[in-house]
């Protein structure tokens, strides 16, 4: 692929997890001036959008906006239905914490921003190794919404195309978290708990508590997430 | 297409529109326990709401889902940027009315709303013939998001598919306004202006008014459009 030139404008899905985080340290180092975008969809973990924030200043977003956008009416998932208890023990199967359609909905926004930006890139945090099993993680969704993408779009019709950069699909959480502290990302500011409280401190009990933490065991690296 | 079973579950991306009015009132026809689902993403004509609300109710919705998305923040669009002035004139090319990705996330929400529910079907009045140069209006986009609803979703993993119907597709709007006139939508009720006032009357010079005036002259129908 070849590399893109300095400063060309980016669009980043930053969650304000370990991932998007990491993924932002990396659009910014292929020289992208950054644009972060962040979707309030109502989840528990809303700490998540405060260390999103402070990640879009700290690795250096050149702007970042949050769109909200209230998934509760549609419901379904642990992370934005309060009927649904987060597991947790992990189960078998996609996991009740699985947001119906969520990739397939911020990768619409994502591209909604490219256009308006005129940006060419669209980054997101997807990882198939440790994926939990979400359907929308696995690299044959983020082919076809290329596809998609090439006939969504003013750009596409014109001729263009918008490329989708997944530079965390295949590798390991280990693998993620040795990338992102050689770009010098602070994970003590991102948020991956299904339920941090309001100052982002993670339970330690919840599945994506347990990757996270199993991580920076296997990295061989000091582990500086906030427990409760 | 085989005629889906009787009261099966659909979801309709219900806008408040003439068209969508008669995706709804055909997908009742066709049997479906129908979910219409809006979304409110901060447009101008918010009379266009209110008339979903009003629609799902008088064509027989079995529940109807609003979901608040602030386009806002991204802007772009006359329909969601204040900063942008609604044309009164035709121009050439895609206009400034044009929502960026607007179809791709509306489909992926109902996508969202399909797997919530169980619903195998999901419709929208996307239209191709009167289509104001919209790309994501176009046959070939609807198809290249059916491939990636089979690969996005728990239904698609489990080999289950989640049909996209756009039954307006290759219809003249006089064609559409006498297909929902015999299955007895109500036109007055359904709002198309991009500027409608708070009661939902239309401007009746936005490219929108034109296409929906032309559309009852053509089919040889009275207009019930409330004009300001």
């Amino acid at each position: 692929m070849p590399r893109p030139s300095s400063f060309a404008d980016a669009i980043v899905l930053l969650s304000g997890g370990l991932d998007s985080a990491t993924v932002l340290a990396i659009a910014r180092a292929r020289g992208h001036r950054c644009h972060a975008l962040s979707v309030d969809y109502g989840q528990r973990h809303r700490a998540e959008l405060d260390a999103a924030r402070d990640l879009a200043r700290a690795v250096g977003a050149a702007s970042h906006v949050v769109v909200p956008m209230d998934l509760r009416g549609i419901g379904g998932s642990a992370l934005t239905d309060p009927g649904i208890d987060v597991p947790e023990t992990p189960g078998s199967g996609i996991p009740v914490t699985y947001v119906p359609a969520r990739n397939t909905v911020l990768l619409a926004l994502a591209l909604g921003a490219a256009e308006v930006r005129g940006a060419a890139d669209i980054f997101i945090g997807a990882n198939a190794v440790d994926y939990s099993g979400y359907p929308d993680c696995r690299p044959e969704f983020i082919d076809a919404f290329r596809s998609l993408a090439r006939l969504a779009t003013k750009a596409g019709v014109e001729g263009a195309e918008i490329r989708i950069h997944t530079p965390l699909i295949q590798l390991s959480k280990a693998d993620i978290i040795r990338r992102g502290t050689e770009l010098g990302v602070d994970f003590a500011r991102t948020v991956s708990c299904y339920q941090a409280d309001a100052q982002g401190r993670a339970c330690g009990c919840c599945d994506s508590c347990r990757l996270r933490a199993e991580g920076f065991r296997s990295a061989g690296l000091p582990d500086p997430t906030r427990y409760v």
